[in-house]
């Protein structure tokens, strides 16, 4: 893949390359409704004001506003600005249309966001995200966060991707324990927690002292805490050993051995409860989850989210929700970079049909329609070339197959298709000849599929 | 519909309203890859240099810049700007990986847009179009300009919408024919004859000769050649008889005529040659194509294109291409504000599996992963309400299904299934049970379908 796209980090797919993206996000959808999940889109643009609500990302915000703007436009209707994730535009369309809407209200989002950020592998300005999300009008059942996790876990088994592993937290866990042996300002704590993977446990236990305030004791608690990472409910105990008590503390165990105890059983390995994750802590009120791809741990994590108690709010009511959200484009481009699949071939077409001389054209898309009509994508040539060219151009394409049509002397007409990769050829009905199953449609081969 | 917007331009639709637009993508998209198009997307921001290229609509133009620029980011990249159609873009995609592609090169490409347009019916800020192009390098056969018509009427042909027209004219033709006539300034003429429909003929007479500077016989029979509309090749015949003779004329009824005669025989009453279409002229070079819903002619066209010799060039190379674009959003609005199609059910599921208690809440997601292997999409009920509420639960999601699972005394499992629109009850196995085939999926009822 030596091509270079001409806007750095804004990725544009070669056809063969799209098919590939587009079997991801065909599966995204197919496992989504299989789960219940109804499909919302929201427009591309907010208000800035709408987006800013939630924090101090502006910088990466791309602002929109017409070339020749009226000294109106803003007026009327505030700045826009291109939205940087779904879960807030998904905010606004719930409080828009609470009393449209069914609760608890079930919902999958796939579309494009946009961030100014300096692109890198993994990080691109123009990206496409994958959300699903369950909204309670009032309250949300914990059982959400299970399923939740449950739904992506599908979703991610059926992609063409090396084995995950989605960690799971809980925010109240955390913040619970660190009441229990003094620290009241969760925040500051999970900010240096965070820091563990790139600096280290000694320079985080420095921090926490110099920067949060905490003894050594308290330091070396935190950081206990934060090195337990169990396949099962077994964290529990683990925990337990730290002899913390604290309500909240509590009530966050309980929830995280709900989601990691039921995830385990129905999928073994798929999870771990990883006490160190603090990414999204601030922000998530419960469950928080990450995803990394085994063996591409440097990339990040490849499906994120977690429970907010307040999702969205009007005056008078409030919705809770629990959802997760899948960087298709960063999945994507690690899948072609490094050839985890590919398509079976470059186009839809299964046939060519040939021209035997210029005035067949109309034959020949009459094949093509009888083909057609039996799902069997076909094109027609354009120009009655040598057969050899012409199969050739469908070589080129990819197109397993190539009809040719003759018109004998006294009127009948007789039909043949060629396998271009075997060479052979034999009569055929337009009406009743169907390629091998494997042929019909390009497919995605995953490279242990891969003949090649 | 009394449901608005929160942003005038910008619609948003219910789930079950975004069921229909899903139908109209998902039927434009196998229309599309049966006839061998392949998918591409490009990105949502060109630079500003590349979309004011071909003219003055800068108006309409949405710019895009970071809330906290840099001064590097326009010196770097230029500015940027949301696309305001798929063939500009689609352009320059072709010339950045003409040397990855294979021509003639087919692809479709659906993807939102965006025009700072005011708002008004049939005119969205952000709305989503298909297109269809083939493009050549160097020549590109005339056949497309027959077989592009052929594919959009399959497409439209598929789509819950009323019977529709679509209307054919060509540039060269026109052209030739007013310099046939003395008036070499076609682009002039035709923006005179663009505004038959409003103001009229008498009134367009008078402005081809006081702005155009024609003589009345030359205003009279450029008059007359618009008034030329006819569902076969006759129109060949009607412009002779208007006595006038030019090679470029000749050319461009050679080519009206393929396509015309082609696409009356293949779908009969579906294509009209109509000599008025002077809009889109200025800027096609032959073929030229609109298209509209009979009843709702002032929705205007909603399916639009023609020929360009240069679609792309290089220094080097010239890529002529052919092509039409559906205006997917117009068609979804008209369809939905009409009532001429509406979603079976809001929500995918098909089964909603009732919780006994809450303790059986792992033996529901047994049942629903059962009937999701076999493509049931299926949710399972978070609390334990009484029955009468989880069946009023489905109900109010226009789920068909409750599934019903008891334990008995002696540990045996039994499971019921209940179609709660007839109230019957039945037992079924969660690994064999199938609903009917039009309870499978939410599918789109047209009009005549629809038993309500």
């Amino acid at each position: 893949m030596a091509r270079t796209t001409s806007l750095s980090g804004f990725p544009e797919w070669l056809p063969e390359e799209r098919i590939v993206e587009q079997h991801v996000l065909d599966s995204l959808r197919r496992t989504f409704e299989l789960h219940g999940f109804s499909s919302v889109e929201t427009r591309a643009v907010e208000t800035v004001e709408q987006l800013l609500r939630k924090g101090e990302i502006d910088k990466e915000v791309y602002g929109v506003s017409r070339l020749q703007q009226d000294e109106n436009d803003s007026a009327k209707e505030g700045s826009l600005a291109l939205h940087f994730d779904l879960t807030v535009p998904f905010a606004r369309y719930v409080v828009e249309n609470n009393g449209y809407l069914t609760f608890p209200f079930r919902r999958y989002q796939i579309q494009k966001v946009w961030r100014g950020e300096r692109p890198q592998e993994g990080r691109a300005r123009e990206f496409t995200q994958a959300d699903v999300d369950v909204v309670g009008d009032g309250t949300l059942p914990f059982r959400y966060d299970v399923e939740l996790a449950l739904v992506m876990i599908d979703a991610l088994s059926a992609l063409p991707i090396p084995p995950f592993v989605l960690r799971v937290n809980n925010r109240k866990l955390a913040e619970g324990f660190y009441r229990g042996i003094g620290l009241d300002d969760a925040p500051a704590v999970l900010r240096e927690i965070d820091k563990l993977e790139k600096i280290g446990a000694d320079a985080v236990a420095r921090n926490l002292q110099d920067a949060v305030g905490a003894t050594g004791e308290q330091a070396r608690a935190a950081l206990a805490l934060a090195a337990i990472r169990t396949e099962d409910t077994s964290f529990v105990e683990r925990v337990r050993e730290l002899g913390v008590s604290n309500e909240l503390l509590e009530e966050g165990l309980a929830e995280l051995a709900e989601v990691v105890g039921e995830a385990s059983q129905r999928a073994p390995g798929k999870v771990v409860a990883d006490l160190s994750i603090a990414r999204g802590l601030d922000y998530y009120t419960g469950t928080v989850y990450e995803t990394v791809l085994v063996g591409h741990e440097q990339l990040g994590s490849v499906c994120s989210g977690g429970r907010y108690e307040s999702l969205a709010s009007t005056g008078k009511k409030n919705f809770p929700g629990v959802g997760l959200s899948i960087g298709v484009t960063r999945l994507v481009t690690r899948i072609l970079s490094q050839s985890m699949a590919r398509a079976s071939r470059s186009v839809p077409s299964a046939v060519l049909v040939a021209l035997t001389d210029d005035a067949s054209w109309s034959a020949a898309q009459d094949v093509a329609t009888a083909l057609r009509a039996r799902g069997i994508a076909t094109e027609v040539a354009a120009t009655a070339q040598k057969f050899g060219k012409q199969i050739r151009h469908a070589e080129r394409r990819g197109i397993p197959f190539v009809w040719f049509t003759t018109v004998g002397e006294d009127g009948s007409v007789s039909h043949e298709v060629k396998d271009i990769r075997s060479g052979e050829q034999v009569p055929a009905d337009p009406t009743a000849w169907q390629p091998p199953a494997e042929d019909l449609h390009a497919t995605v081969l995953t490279q242990d599929q891969d003949p090649a």
